[in-house]
């Protein structure tokens, strides 16, 4: 049987051969960054948007990665059509981007290390929360400010994150942690982008101290579409407390919606009426049902449960 | 000709063949810690206490790296010891461990990744500042804070220095970042301790936002047997301005007298005379002259003149 | 059957009729400071101290109480003692002290209110902590800093407090929030001061950010008879995490060890050797045992196994 | 004579009989939340947005009231209908709602404390500032951050505010504390909502940092209609300093024309003439004029004078 | 030969006759205001929009100058009619007002010290900038925050500035710092407002940390002219390092291009394509083209070369 | 008669003569330090700390005074010297230093202007104060923080300063504004440092956020002499509010007891027992009696009764 293709440094390799120096930089100190993409329907979502976003991680550490921004798309496209017959049907691929300044020690050789390289999105470990709503915790790990290292670069740094992540798995496994910055505004989770509905307004944490999410900005598009008004804003737990719906917005789960902040229901329906209208229109833009196709992941007996409910929604 | 050993996950390997996944979280996102010790005259100087540092770097980011204490210390301890065969007798080696959370992906595999390796200390990169002095500049970039991620714990999250670097490197390419906190207390460079001398007393930056080094506890040991006074508090760069002397102490370089911070001049000789006895005193501790050592691989000329220069300097 | 009595305003009532107008300050705004003192083997407890702390939080916010310092050592100790007929010899007390601006209106009367009242000790709520261990969080809500409002005054606006014990409760119904200052020190419970022992020192959060417990204060007299060193220092959850044992002190449960961080473990035994020469101590100098009086509060079983579990720690 | 109603815990009881134990936890520690709203010509102004403020204050604080918002608006219409007959035709009434968590002893019972009440609008305490203006003076005390507690709640937690309120006074009895967040920023006085007007622009601070103003909000809306362009933003006291006019806006006063800020007077005319074409609309929507009402309130002489320069306000 | 005349307190005197006493406020502790105003062809650029600013630097500062703001206007525009005779025609003079509030001894005279004088702008000293590009440095040393002192006053307290500059000039004698406020948010230079282009539209720092430069409102509106939108936001260095253009703006530099920040190349051209836009609608504004003016003043060889650089530019 | 002679730029003039171009850095933008020494009984007290201190201001701002710290102090002795003549009996002086950057224009001179002058102290002005205490209030004003400007130089830079006094004066024409840090310590007022007794221990703010007093060091030994513990920490009001003394100690005043802190008394005698055993040690080491001397020159009348109160007091 064949074997997942990664792209390494200028040549293809299978995804077990592909392997790097224990001097790279990047295994020894996280200098590099990162980029995430996904297909939906076996097609890249907006790859020249995250590849910009690469350059731009790229421009702020200081690497050069020595491909041209065509190259790099072009190669990008081939990691992914290389493995696509591998890809059942209804999966999907997220594609990662990983680049470092390369090895330290023992060469003199300062070339960046290259990888790219796609696996199965994996559906399963959050079709649940499309129906049920995801669990926020506001962890006391700060997000790291951009005064110290940017927010707005995918930068291989993650223990931040993760280090919210431990706290936010105290209150319940599945939990996620919305992070605060130091002044105690919403930021973003360790993986997605915040959003929430409130008076009628699109409401989301200012870019500054977030990345900057290919899906928040596709989702800014869908709402002008829609006429729905967005805030950009600094904005605490109270307004989460006291919205009317809320959701996280990421390239692997597009729009999931929240049901509690800290133990404290949200209220209403899950996903809420807005959050339904702006799930309806991705998928629309994207050309699949996102949601079904997650939930058909889950085993059986759970995968038709969860469906159901999901379709009462739609047609509610 | 015999090829330098490196501990991977349970075995020795050649250090061409030291390879990890580019799944590893380690190369991903920077998930995991590392530690540096260094052998003078080829014996390691405190391996327990790196290793202590290394467990409690553990404990923080929650990696259980599967070895106890001890088994760590012996295969640490191995890796030197294959290793020094291979090393000329002037040279001395840097021992390094780097654990991650091991490989997200293909496999469920949650084993850590441990890699423990060592390598030729590159004298020839810091030797002059003996003679010359350490070029000090605070850039604009900000020491993480500790409720973001903690000074205290080696992570392989080192970009934040790795900014400071960019900026210092502006001044002169061999100036070394001095690193501020939020509220402008002096803290640390990307790789040292910092030390100064005001009023007859050794100053040095409190332990909650820098590392604490192994060489700068061993200097309070020093200073207590010289009966000099050891002060940790909130200093600024007003203090190093004013100071009648400064040096940095870290693993691979001792102590490092410092010449000039923001192109101010510190005044004095360099090394100043309390450095001076210090590194007199560690060079006793160590058994070696760690100056002579760095100063010796530098091309031959530049060394002749560098080492009559730290002659004079211990006579004096 | 006799009632307990309250002091409210200069005459004694029964407690069921001790009520205060929905006018009053304290309701309305939380205008008011309280102190809360206890008995050991039905003694008041350091009753002079406490109440030298009431009359500095009534300067700091500027209520005139009306008595001398005299006068309300003479009406507390009434209080205590004219309940302590009602209560049964194997419990205490705890002797509260809440003291308002008094009605705004429909009076134009500026008399302040003045209430004092005791009730026996809830030990069964805390009782298991000192077996098991407390669990503590860091709750992403941050103290209140003094610039705002002084942590040193005990005023009667604790919802502070309160939003941070809701967060440490959705990790566990027993877990209690240990709050974080706006750096990102650790500062206090809602209700207790915090310990550690690391490096075989009796380490504890600064005075500056934190009230100045009359059980802490006693703590560091208890420890230097001991010879056990006490820094007070800027402490951070790291400290916490990589520590040797860890420990509350409060008025009502006097020493709780604690058990977890942030669903991290500390190690170790519950309480550990140090924690556990202190409970000894403060047991001596208050004359009970107060552990043994905690777990006799419980179900018979429950309290059998874990007086057993106690009586080997002591032993050990 | 009859009595003053009072609705408290499901009754109405005459005020000098509501009375709450002394175990009240909003008593012991400020554990609940108030409301304020008036009448104008004896009706309730705008209380439905009252009551959805007092709703979301419930939720940050998570006390579940056991009211429906339409229960609430019910009973709240009721407390001021039954004491109107004893309320003079020149007069009007703040309404308070006042929730807190319930006794915490020595019942079990966890129901919550609800107390709804009116009284005459003290109109002689601020009745001068309509033509003298408001003297403002910035704090040292800075206002509570959202990170400790959301200054968008409307909590029995006044103890900042009073500190303020003290610091003020220091400078005239009359005095009111414009407060600053902890970066400098203008919040709010103890009371009120603050606006200026600078270059033709009605600005106030930001929702961040204050109090969602019903008075406030309903300015928005007068400023929409008269085409002045409203701007939230960060200001400081420099913006006061050299701004052309600025005023107070809150439940009781409406709008408070302001003189002087730290001892500067702001110069020009007192109301400004942007303040007065809002006071004129203002009294235009409510139906009476307030300035007038207020004076109406002084002792004969004061307010003969007052009113008259009132009026030549009003036909200038 | 004639000598430059320089207003005096009241009179016009020769420059090297106008001194002040030693006791001068202004001298002995910056207790003074100034504003800088230039002529373009010899005549004043926005005078009435200058002093406009000087009136509220004055009202932050408390200092009473004693003139009117027509008599100010009146004084100002003779001290420079005075000396236009003394000045070539390929001149421009920098127009400066310096007022303190006076000696504090002997003379028990409080009258401020007003100075208004004018001196030909040194064009050498920045005209190679119009063509090579600006050299950013952002320094460790933060802006003073408004809560401490104003940045919106030109007060005579330029020693931040002057420490940020010395760090600057580290990189190069030619560097200037863009000093960041104590979030890292970008503000200003010691001498000029900073400006932006990405994704089309034109970026530039709130006006809350910065000086709110006549030369930036007049950018404003000549973007405005253009379509040109314009962001005052909450930026970063990241906005910068991957920003397509930037630029200075200021009164004696007017617009000067940007080529680098921190040692890393923006890339492009210099002065890049929206920036020239502004630069030719500027020079239509002022009717003279600055950059050549400025050229003009350089050593022959120099000029020519850099002149044929900017033709060039304005060619393209 | 005589005039008093002032040094000026390597010559002594009278001081009527003493002036600088209106050219001057000092002037235009405060860029210079000062320093102010006083005698007691016509001797200077402490110049060479005086001395010290002003080359470490000059060092941190780079200015090069041209004068070697011998030259320093002899011109400085002969400023003095020169005008004692001049001085009655009973008068003592302050001897200032202000050394700017020098002119910028015209002259291409980059020499520094060195000022060193004496003047008569205005005893009349603080006198009171030795007997009714000073009234303290604390600015909304933060001061300056080190990462902008550092609090240890005296800088030329007073603005920050002088808005804390005009907020102080609000309250009272003789109070002195206690300047809060911007994490809301205590720091220093405009002009002295700040010290108060509390539980038997000399406390004063730690030396990071004020000017290092040379009074503050004198005081210090003093304390250390009568066995008084000094401690230097991160005070806040609270402190002042529940303190038992407080006292001012500065070049004029040396040590000047405190009534009260924002309207609240701090209770008990003024001068309190340890601050005026402490006055009594100055007032021995320097050799004459300082409140004598300052109450000597207030009118007559006053002066006899405040005389009497404070020999009450030495008697005591």
């Amino acid at each position: 049987m064949a074997e997942w293709q990664v792209y390494l440094n200028g040549a293809f390799v299978d995804q077990d051969e592909a392997r790097v120096s224990i001097f790279d930089r990047g295994f020894n100190g996280g200098d590099g960054i990162y980029e995430a993409t996904r297909t939906f329907g076996h097609k890249l979502f907006r790859l020249p948007e995250h590849l910009d976003r690469l350059y731009r991680s790229l421009s702020y550490v200081r690497i050069d990665c020595g491909l041209s921004p065509d190259q790099m798309e072009t190669i990008s496209r081939q990691v992914v059509e290389r493995n696509l017959p591998l890809l059942p049907e209804d999966e999907d691929v997220a594609l990662w981007h990983v680049i470092t300044r390369g090895e330290r020690y023992p060469s003199a050789n300062r070339a960046p290390t290259v990888a790219i390289y796609c696996f199965p999105i994996e559906f399963a470990r959050f079709a649940r929360s499309y129906v049920e709503g995801i669990i926020l915790v506001t962890p006391a790990t700060r997000r790291i400010p951009p005064q110290c290292l940017e927010a707005k670069a995918k930068i291989t740094n993650k223990m931040n994150h993760a280090m919210a992540v431990f706290e936010a798995k105290q209150a319940d496994p599945r939990a996620i942690p919305l992070m605060l910055d130091l002044d105690g505004n919403l930021t973003e989770t360790d993986t997605t982008n915040f959003f929430f509905v409130s008076g009628g307004k699109l409401c989301t944490p200012m870019a500054r101290n977030v990345l900057g999410g290919i899906t928040r900005q596709a989702l800014f598009e869908l709402a002008s579409d829609m006429g729905l008004e967005v805030v950009e804003g600094n904005f605490t737990p109270y307004d989460v407390y006291t919205a009317d719906e809320a959701f996280l917005s990421g390239t692997s789960g597009s729009i999931q919606p929240v049901c509690s902040l800290n133990g404290a229901d949200l209220g209403g329906a899950v996903p809420g009426p807005v959050t339904l209208r702006l799930m309806r229109a991705w998928n629309d833009m994207v050309g699949i049902d996102c949601v079904a196709q997650a939930l058909g992941h889950l085993g059986d007996n759970e995968s038709k449960d969860l469906l159901a409910r999901w379709e009462n929604s739609l047609a509610a």
